[in-house]
């Protein structure tokens, strides 16, 4: 006998719920002391990934602590690069060894077939499956290719973007090669999350506000679109993160998913108003937790407020920060818990 | 007898005129060999910040090799809070010696009465005056507010802008009090600057895509509208640059400022039917000026296409960065004093 599915999916596909789902992108993070003494113990952001047991843990510390309706789980979005050929380090922030600098860098990456090199992912997720209360949804993720190719060109994070956009201003054929390489390798990757036990999908594409919104229509859109028709068929919801997108919000009812996540800067019910046949995923501030409890709860109930009462997944805009306090997390997940409408 | 007013003046006025006058933040940078060259004999940033004579002479190096319509004083956004009383480092990104983390620092804030402190600013922007052609406009400049805030509170640049939030948040009267010191001071700065040859000024809210609209109109956009209404006697045009402000659009029409200027993520045609009362600057790109030459000039065509025929000022939509050609730049000068609408 199974119960329901997970208030998370539910959400997703706009059902009426007594209060909407609640999570917290990068929820399991340094914020959390018990994150960091696992981190402390395995010696680094890279050991914590590739070790099944660890990842599982940390995933499953804030459902623990916090009571929160999913689990995403514990992996970086570079993470599947390494499968393609590319040398990844953290020190502290990513860093590709080899990245890619000219059309003829893309002879060098290769799609493995089938997909191998992820098992570790895919290990925590069935973990963190088992561990998980049948009612708290288990959430598989991937960089969206654009985002992707601005970490393989610019060989980490960048603040101007030059480097991948001089790539795919001079060499635009190479450019496409490049993002269908990308999708295919994502939708392989998602779909071994799905059968490891991941019951909705995120798509980060964490730099698209990198893009004016010619060029966003031109790349980073149509990839993302891709990838979501190449997961159509997993039957799990899949949301869009769509970073730095204030710019595109009437771009995004045309995104083939059933979710829609917004940064902080979007206003909750003009995209409402925009995307009437999505979910949205949002988006208060991550600053707000630093605050006092009284506006972090005056703050999230302004967002429950202003949110669609079907069909919406309480959420920051943006990861949680490391200097959060533990207690303005609580504050904000038990006043989304405790909410009202 | 004096001629017909600058171009940008007249841009900024929204005067017919066969062509937008064109000009470039940050044209007076690390991009140019000329630059690098007064600047490794200067050793260092700061230090050309407060030599007059070479910064005189690197806000005209673009205008003799370029032919742009306009020279904007070479200065930094923190230069003024050094008379406030802040102890400034660039290493090489700026670091605040002295930040204020708490209501009690606001005490070691004071805004000298009469101005003084920016000497050089003032000297160097008399230099350039007394250099530029008559048609060729003197631009001088300060932080809008809230940026500044950002700064004092952060001690430099930040990701997460985690310190000015829980400032703002925490402690609200005395985040007012902050932003209306420095909207006094600007005030006072920006007479200066006026009074010592500039005829275009510029407020840069380069931080102003961090807040959320609800955020951004409780402190970035009234501090930046009483710092336009102090300076609205000045007799000069007011350029309000509204960065990461994408989410803001139909909140920029209520600016009290002839012009407001635009990040690359606005689509150019829909700001302009926002703002018809405005003239607009922006807003290609920067990125790309990292493409080839017929690339730039189409992307530069269809920007001066979707601009409006009267006020409007040609520009990027952000500073231009290091790694840009001198070449791109010419091309992207050229394009605009060619163009035939």
């Amino acid at each position: 006998m199974t119960g329901p599915a997970p208030r998370l999916v539910r959400a997703c596909r706009r059902e009426r719920l007594d209060r909407p789902p609640v999570w917290v992108m990068r929820q399991a993070g340094r914020y959390l002391p018990e994150y960091r003494e696992v981190r402390r113990k395995a010696g680094g952001f890279l050991e914590m990934c590739r070790d099944p047991e660890l990842a599982a843990e940390v995933t499953l510390q804030p459902v623990r602590r916090f009571g929160v309706d999913a689990a995403i789980v514990f992996a970086d979005i570079l993470t599947p690069l390494e499968p393609l050929g590319i040398d990844l380090e953290f020190a502290p922030g990513p860093k590709l060894l080899n990245p890619v600098r000219e059309p003829a860098d893309l002879g060098r990456l290769t799609v493995p077939e089938p997909w191998s090199g992820t098992e570790a992912v895919e290990r925590a997720l069935a973990l963190v499956r088992a561990e998980l209360p049948e009612e708290v949804a288990l959430i598989g993720f991937c960089g969206a290719p654009w985002t992707l190719a601005t970490y393989l060109i610019e060989g980490g994070t960048s603040r101007s973007f030059s480097r991948v956009k001089r790539f795919a201003l001079t060499w635009p054929d190479a450019f496409e090669a490049l993002l269908a390489l990308l999708t295919d390798a994502m939708a392989a990757y998602l779909r071994r999350q799905v059968e490891a036990g991941a019951q909705v999908l995120q798509l980060f594409d964490s730099w698209l506000g990198a893009l004016s919104a010619a060029d966003a229509r031109r790349w980073a859109l149509p990839a993302a679109r891709r990838l979501l028709e190449a997961t159509a068929g997993l039957g799990v919801p899949r949301i869009y993160f769509a970073n730095g997108g204030a710019h595109l919000l009437h771009d995004l009812p045309d995104m083939p998913c059933e979710a829609v996540g917004l940064d902080w800067r979007v206003d909750l019910g003009m995209a409402a108003r925009a995307l009437p046949a999505h979910a949205l995923q949002g988006n208060l501030d991550p600053g707000v937790l630093m605050g006092p409890a009284d506006v972090i709860r005056e703050r999230t109930e302004a967002m429950l407020r202003a949110a669609p009462r079907r069909g919406y997944v309480a959420n920051l805009g943006h990861g949680i920060t490391p200097d959060v306090p533990v207690a303005a997390m609580e504050t904000f997940v038990r006043t989304v818990r405790e909410f009202v409408p």
